[in-house]
């Protein structure tokens, strides 16, 4: 497995593969791997004949107040899992080399990015679609390889995509739960035992929400208000947001009908985590 | 010479001369061709294979009150001048094709935009360096030319490759004069012919600060001063920005040193022309 720091060096090797007739998948990641991103990395590996992972702690995309410093990295570990499961290349880039002295270009996809985790975190989106944008022209892939448990980030990544006419396929693949539900995010080593047991119900209330669902329940607010309820009653959980949103375009919605997502963000403690259900109606 | 109006058309042109080993040069434009675009356009035909000019006028970088709707257009003339300088394909598409419902991105360099035209025309550099975007992904370019009459978009767009990593050389090409001075603008028709006269001003002015600077004056305030001078004479001279200022940053400066711009805008009636040139002292 290569690995490469500058992109005069990514994109020679990208070169090299794509002149040899090789289509490319692209994993951008900012590392502290769990098996949600080994699962993208395996379907990329099905899907395309080499892949590229990108390990960069983007600092565009976090908050002057968020986790930034202490967001948990472990490289060697990572370019173990990542040649374990046949990644081809890992791109992880310096600070200077992604933001070189007068950086002042910014991608922004605007009203999608207002809501949900656009709203609690002013700019994150921005820094996103940025630095999507640059890792995109960087490498050239065939196709890119998101998860859906940052689903506000993949339906703006597929509008950025589809609106800059980007030569690329987004490829969503379902997110990876740990035995007992909670979704696999880096931000869980961030959790002490009780706030581990207190954050199964993001998963808890979801799992309600479907189960209502399905028994026919269509009004949003009555939904939203029994998710709320269940997340409220364990002591150390803040709800950030609870939505229930059409897709793609989340717009807001009183009776659910067509696609729609039910979207959660909610903190223990310091630590803030997100987890979503997509369902048809 | 082929005519796309689709983006799947030129997409397949563009992937068939690319599989043949050709390079490709694109010359971006809003049409109303003259000798300025047609020297993009022969400049693009020396150094790459193919050439593929774009002609779309773009309702995305024009203001409310600007003149998107008189803006001049003759597209049979264009394809003629296109074809006898040896473009290989035009790629003109309808704005549905351009920006589908729900369109919602838009890429936007910060700073360099905030002055000059920027600061007369909000929004203008945001329309252009979204459109841009877009035309690079669309026809993937070896290289793109441009003029530097328009030297603050030249300068914008070689930041926003530079930043968001495009994979392409932006090319900028001399400003083209008439025979006596005025620059080539698709705008010049607007001019009666006592504002065509007025209108020289603007070249007169930037000759006399050449002048001047050659002769060893270095006081931005000065040289300001006697270009505004120049034009306030003309009673049908309404100046927008006269400012030397430092480049590729665009920063202020009270003594001239290293690489400089003096940039004109001024208005004639509703039209409003600009002017500039670059000097290293």
């Amino acid at each position: 497995m290569h690995i490469h720091r500058t992109i005069a060096e990514i994109r020679q090797f990208v070169g090299q593969c794509r002149a040899a007739g090789q289509t490319v998948g692209l994993v951008p990641t900012m590392g502290y791997f769990h098996e949600g991103h080994l699962t993208l990395m395996r379907e990329a590996k099905q899907k395309c004949d080499v892949v590229v992972v990108t390990l960069y702690v983007n600092p565009l995309q976090f908050g002057p107040k968020e986790d930034l410093a202490q967001y948990p990295r472990d490289f060697e570990r990572d370019c173990t899992m990542a040649r374990d499961v046949g990644v081809d290349a890992i791109f992880t880039p310096l600070d200077q080399e992604m933001y070189p002295q007068g950086f002042s270009t910014f991608v922004e996809v605007t009203g999608l990015t207002d809501i949900l985790c656009g709203q609690s975190r002013p700019g994150h989106f921005r820094g996103v679609t940025t630095v999507v944008t640059k890792l995109f022209n960087i490498v050239a892939p065939d196709q890119a390889f998101f998860g859906q448990k940052d689903a506000q980030q993949a339906l703006v990544i597929q509008r950025m995509v589809r609106d800059l006419n980007m030569n690329l396929e987004v490829v969503i693949l379902p997110t990876v739960r740990e035995h007992d539900g909670l979704a696999m995010s880096s931000r869980n080593v961030y959790l002490t035992e009780e706030q581990r047991r207190d954050a199964l119900v993001l998963y808890r209330s979801l799992c309600a929400f479907r189960a209502a669902v399905q028994q026919g329940e269509r009004d949003a607010g009555k939904l939203r208000g029994m998710m709320t309820d269940m997340i409220t009653t364990v002591p150390g959980a803040q709800p950030d947001y609870v939505e229930i949103l059409a897709v793609p375009d989340l717009q807001p919605l009183e009776t659910l009908q067509g696609g729609i997502i039910a979207a959660l963000a909610v903190r223990f403690g310091k630590t803030r985590l997100i987890d979503n259900v997509i369902m048809e109606v």
